[in-house]
């Protein structure tokens, strides 16, 4: 099983704390990358940064052909679930998805209407408007939740839980 | 139960997409409300524009003291609850707080170091640097999963969950 993320539709400075907020996300909860439909140095340059210090081989690279990407995915044999809240509840979902290779497409504000077409999957973390990160968030929770526990033996820098203050190890 | 979220440390501008999306997150997984430390009329005024769309009676209020908000808390006997990756995993967090009222501390970049030491439980979903806005929906999910199903009979507009496309009813 694989997970990786389809960022659509990031506009600029407007949109890349976000962004940003997306790869962090996905990396958190267990996604191999991010495809990120805008070049953007400073999101990438951020994320690296997070992968030297903090481990793994978390990847984020830019695409300008979405539908290239989802076509491959397909190919691929894995599925495409496009995260919106006008689509199926997740719970509906998760059965049919659970073990094989997941594309999670997450837009900005507006998103080709095509997408609803071309995903395999229309999917909601509730009928509300939030937030695409906490709905990637939520999804990848609900598909993998060991993934937060996964450990970087790679890592320069490790947390220990601790109930009080912050306790790191340096590597 | 009842839980509310102080969103601490909002910074102006480069905060506000940020600060938005943790208060529709609130929203959307069962919070009544959103206390900021920084007065953003915007951020007020977008939320304000949901709930009267969407429905219900989430709200967002200013505080300039968010020690008081917390003492006040605690003397209702609230349990306060501050997110953070340095902290406890919640899965050995959540039944002592299951049933009670929980107000969930979010910060932005830096917090005051005191926030550590007043709360009763220093909170992380995973030890992984990702994004407030993911760490309090995960929360919330964990704590309340059913909170997403909520429907609203005052709404304007309610989605229709669909396979494809968009599908709403106004009223």
């Amino acid at each position: 099983m694989k997970v990786v993320v389809l960022r659509l539709g990031h506009r600029g400075e407007r949109d890349q704390r976000v962004t940003t907020h997306v790869c962090l996300t996905a990396r958190a909860f267990g996604a191999e990358g991010v495809y990120l439909t805008t070049k953007d140095e400073d999101v990438k340059r951020n994320l690296e940064d997070v992968v030297k210090r903090w481990g793994g081989s978390f990847w984020v690279r830019e695409t300008d052909n979405w539908k290239k990407v989802i076509k491959k995915w397909k190919e691929g044999g894995g599925v495409v679930c496009h995260l919106t809240m006008y689509g199926q509840d997740m719970e509906d979902v998760i059965n049919k998805i659970k073990g094989r290779d997941v594309l999670f497409v997450v837009g900005a504000e507006k998103v080709p209407p095509e997408i609803y077409k071309i995903s395999d999957y229309n999917v909601a973390i509730g009928h509300q408007p939030h937030s695409e990160i906490s709905a990637l968030a939520v999804a990848l929770y609900m598909l993998m939740p060991d993934a937060l526990k996964k450990r970087y033996p790679d890592a320069r820098i490790e947390v220990l839980p601790s109930e009080r203050g912050k306790k790191v190890v340096r590597k």
